[in-house]
């Protein structure tokens, strides 16, 4: 019989939201989930290793990825490109392995787009006026730019009906139950699970 | 903002994998979910409540039930008829609770064309030949009966298309954390959560 294949798991919401936070919390908890290496065109900073923390490229080499096809998303950031290989995520899924892609919202429509099978995941914050008043209490924006950052907020908030599920973010622990919940059920979904008894069938019968 | 609607859960599989005992081990394990009660024509025993253990039908009111569509599921057994009421269940849904349904894989059938939006759990042996030994290794009885048990349970697990997961049942405890991982996640999925954020956005922006 074959492998099954792995999950890709995109962990997405709003910025500020804990994206980051959740996505740490999880590692001890899932220890069997591999983490998606980006790819960057950022000169390596001490320490980091080419292929652990950043598959480094040359913005040509870059160029050509984006070309080919062989990014699930990408962006221009300070003038460096940032992306996902798909080769990656592939490999590790054929492998059985479940992966997981913390990313920017726009970002996870990308992925959306060139892996609709993922399972996409928004991460939202427990309550809208708790981020109103983060946004306005900082006391040092303009009202300018207090009104683009909720605009911005709920644009991002619109974009949830193109995920699967929506975590709360009302505390870390909470949220990374809920996601390892998730995970569990996916898996046992019937499409997932009904060849292996339709195999089992044919032998035993 | 209305309450959130419950989850019909409908618990079915193979005659003889433990749908009652796994049904039994969730009670103190989610004390929250409500188990359906059905109707019957047969006569209280000792002790039976009516509304609690059973409902309590005269065979023309159960009749006028199957009549009027009142039922999402019914069968004769024995003589007697048994069922499950659609008011108990949309009640309680309404509510807020979830309400789980233990049944026979025929019945669960007949519940998934009147309510198509329950939750359809297959519980599975853990593994075919097991089954075939237990079948056979009874001692007790014919070629015959053991090829009808057979194509009994081979029809049964085809049926399994029919369902949104499977949980195995190869530990009672294992199958209840996955039917309670399954209850989460379908509470967040996104169709589930949305319209609270939009809600708050409208009261918010």
């Amino acid at each position: 019989m074959t492998q099954d294949r792995g999950l890709l798991l995109v962990l997405s919401g709003p910025s500020g939201v804990g994206k980051g936070t959740v996505c740490a919390a999880l590692r001890p908890r899932m220890e069997e989930l591999v983490y998606s290496v980006s790819a960057t065109t950022r000169t390596p900073r001490e320490g980091e290793v080419d292929g652990v923390n950043y598959f480094f490229k040359r913005r040509a080499e870059f160029e050509s990825m984006i070309e080919n096809d062989e990014l699930l998303e990408w962006a221009e950031y300070v003038g460096n490109f940032y992306g996902t290989p798909r080769k990656f995520v592939e490999d590790t899924l054929a492998s059985g392995r479940d992966v997981i892609l913390e990313i920017e919202v726009q970002g996870a429509l990308q992925v959306k787009e060139k892996f609709p099978e993922g399972i996409f995941l928004f991460l939202a914050p427990p309550d809208l006026k708790e981020l109103r008043s983060r946004i306005t209490g900082r006391g040092t924006e303009t009202e300018e730019s207090i009104r683009n950052r909720m605009m911005v907020a709920k644009a991002e908030i619109e974009l949830m009906d193109h995920y699967n599920y929506v975590v709360v973010n009302d505390e870390v622990d909470k949220a990374c139950e809920r996601i390892q919940a998730i995970v569990t059920a996916e898996h046992l979904k019937k499409e997932r699970q009904i060849e292996k008894y339709r195999h089992w069938i044919k032998e035993v019968f």
